[in-house]
């Protein structure tokens, strides 16, 4: 917010003064490791605490406890890694962001790889804080609920709804530039405990594949697992597309302008 | 926040080439079209998930599922889509917004059509992710609490002072200059959260025609469905009169100024 | 924000025609009137909704149900109203307010006034919308936990701290200069969710003489009711107290400055 | 935001008659003992409500009621007096802020003396309003989960995470520039009630060594206290390792710039 461009020298100068206290560029560290760093430790926290959230759920409260703490955990830490990577913890959430132009290709196969990690880390520290018997009677926190092909198809069709809300919500609370917000992280926490609240008992809105894939490999529960990255891709596709046609603004829309 | 006028000719040129960087005007599209399909698709994300929490609401939880998933979404799909419709999700949001002189007469009509068809599309993919048998016990999230004449005259005063509440936060909150806040988005659905919860058990606490007709529609459950138009309507009514003449600023309100 | 006061004609005819636009003064009725107002109508709905959220209580939810409408409902209604009146709704936070330096002694006496009308307004509604019988269980919403003299020291106590942390987070989120935040009607909607979950089963957490005062009249209830009178009223000198004497800015504190 | 700044004498004079309104510098009590007030109060109004959601938990609400009320008392206290003195209210808290570069080392053994005479204040409230059956049913709201060396090892690491969880919030939201969000306050409330939902029944994710030490000692329930010291110190020293070695920005971080 430059003010009073008077062009006295010694306003000038200061301003001069001011440009050169910044810093010319970031170091290459911070523009491409760190963010990858990022993706991981909050992935990690965020799988970790979603992972206990289930394996130490209380009998009288319905979905109340996985939804809370999913919901809150999650938009805690977008708040403070959105200056540093955006905070997607979610492989189907950067793949749309990328999408919908909010990030550079380059970074979309690490960011993923980042957060695939972090969920192998964070279900690693689930198990070794539960006792044993919790862990196997609620598969270590992977998502079981679906147990025969009757429920794939209002499973998968509740997974693709479930994620394209929660990445509406991102892309348009985030990226595109005319509906951006500063509750954006509240709001995408929000979003998510009332998916889960909502949808937990149809297919368990995973929304993520990250937060499948770590606690499936350390339980070795891999049933119906696919489920949890073809819904969360094709919810992206379908954000992305929507954000791209009907609902981005005049730099983000791709036709219609 | 105009800065930096002083008259001197390379001062003048920036400030001109930074509007034309800026479009000369929106496109129609921008202008007419896509806030309705933004109220479309974020009626259609509420309703349906809306629906859900009640055709998949757990036993021991009171009204905590139902309340906070409306409540919740509500706020999030609000703070995204305001910056493209005003995100009104609610017939009786757009008429009291419009007499409150926060929506032109145009475009009250068709937002009230899209949010009347987002919601028989949420209501439809709601109907399509539950088994058949949660579906009709819960009247596939349709309101059917008021099973005889003696309980409309309460139903129907709770409907109308909840959607007073709900539109008094709306219409203070995102309308009129004086009161707006930024937190509106989150305080809009956390009354929300707060109306189901305390008059959920009276009329239902619907609020919004547009969440009462989808699933009506496509469950065929027409009792006293007036209510929930007759009373969020009449709620519109007094809300905008409350504001035009005693509560709103000086340019909203028509008296004593 | 005044910027770019550069003294060149043109500029100084725009900011004046500026000036002229914006009007010279408020009208006396947005300066007394309406304050009072929005105090009674914001009242009214605080406490119809805080009644029928105890008169509806579920069974299985704790004093979830109370504590979630008491603090979604007033921090909405708080960040609606602060551009109007400051949105007190309680004659123990315009006392609290007025001593710490953020209201005009004229205005205390019509706010105090005011919230008790809205208070009877808002148990009447109440008590119109639930069946008789519910509401002579729950004694129409009216504070009935005090049943013997013993109980009175812990529950007194009790509605001292209870109220001094709402009127803390009241009087330094909102009137204090160094620690106001545009953050502060949300967190004094979640203080008393938080003050009623903890406090509400030894003293009701009441907090509030208007709350109280309400439900009293219509319900007939006077049994331990100046507890919670003289309860919010030691709090209120005693947080303003503290305020005056220790934790507030050089322009509050009256000592050490 | 200096605007304006066009060389006129009138301009200059108005400047330097502002800048003159402002006090020189602050009064010594402001620099040094108001935050350590700030830090007293607070901490008891935390312990106290905390011990009291734990001494009066409802029993068939899981761990929402501790959940919701140790977050939500935590994200108020921390919005109002942040501008005082950051709102630590937690001697790990403190040496992590300390480490990571946000507290002066002069201020911080103060600070922890008046987080544990806040807590021993705040338990000893809390003991003072409930009857005393209740007290010893729940050991005063202290932490008494661990009942066996076998459950050590997993309550440490559970702890250790815990509290990495929240002092990276705490850290990244609040102390490092690049991060920093207004939105802070409220996070680490929301991870607080996140963290307790999701690991109150491991180690009663205390995560605090104030919030252990004064109940502890009003009940002189002393058995494994050291978890409650060591996990959140080690925590502190990982989480301030982490933001100074890897996610810092460049002012923080120490290698890599």
């Amino acid at each position: 917010m430059a003010t009073g461009q008077c062009g006295h020298p010694v306003v000038k100068e200061m301003m001069v003064l001011e440009v050169q206290t910044k810093p010319p560029r970031p170091h290459w560290y911070e523009l491409y490791l760190q963010p990858c760093v990022a993706e991981l430790l909050g992935t990690a926290l965020f799988v970790f605490i979603g992972c206990l959230s289930v394996l130490k759920d209380s009998k009288d409260t319905g979905l109340l406890q996985p939804a809370l703490v999913h919901g809150l955990a999650l938009g805690s830490i977008i708040a403070i890694l959105a200056g540093i990577s955006g905070g997607h913890l979610n492989p189907a959430a950067s793949l749309a962001v990328w999408l919908a132009g909010g990030l550079n290709i380059t970074m979309l196969i690490p960011y993923c790889l980042s957060q695939l990690c972090g969920g192998v880390i964070g279900a690693g520290l689930a198990k070794a804080v539960v006792e044993q018997e919790s862990y196997r009677n609620s598969t270590g926190g992977a998502f079981s609920i679906i147990t025969s092909d009757e429920q794939v198809p209002s499973a998968l069709v509740n997974e693709i709804i479930m994620t394209s809300f929660l990445l509406f919500v991102v892309c348009m609370g985030a990226v595109n530039g005319k509906t951006k917000s500063p509750l954006a992280p509240l709001c995408i926490g929000f979003t998510v405990t009332a998916t889960v609240l909502a949808g937990g008992s149809v297919s368990g809105a995973c929304m993520n594949p990250a937060r499948a894939f770590g606690p499936a490999l350390l339980a070795g529960c891999w049933d119906y697992h696919w489920v949890y990255w073809v819904g969360p891709t094709l919810a992206a596709l379908l954000v992305s597309g929507t954000v791209r046609l009907l609902l981005g603004d005049q730099s983000t829309r791709l036709i219609l302008k």
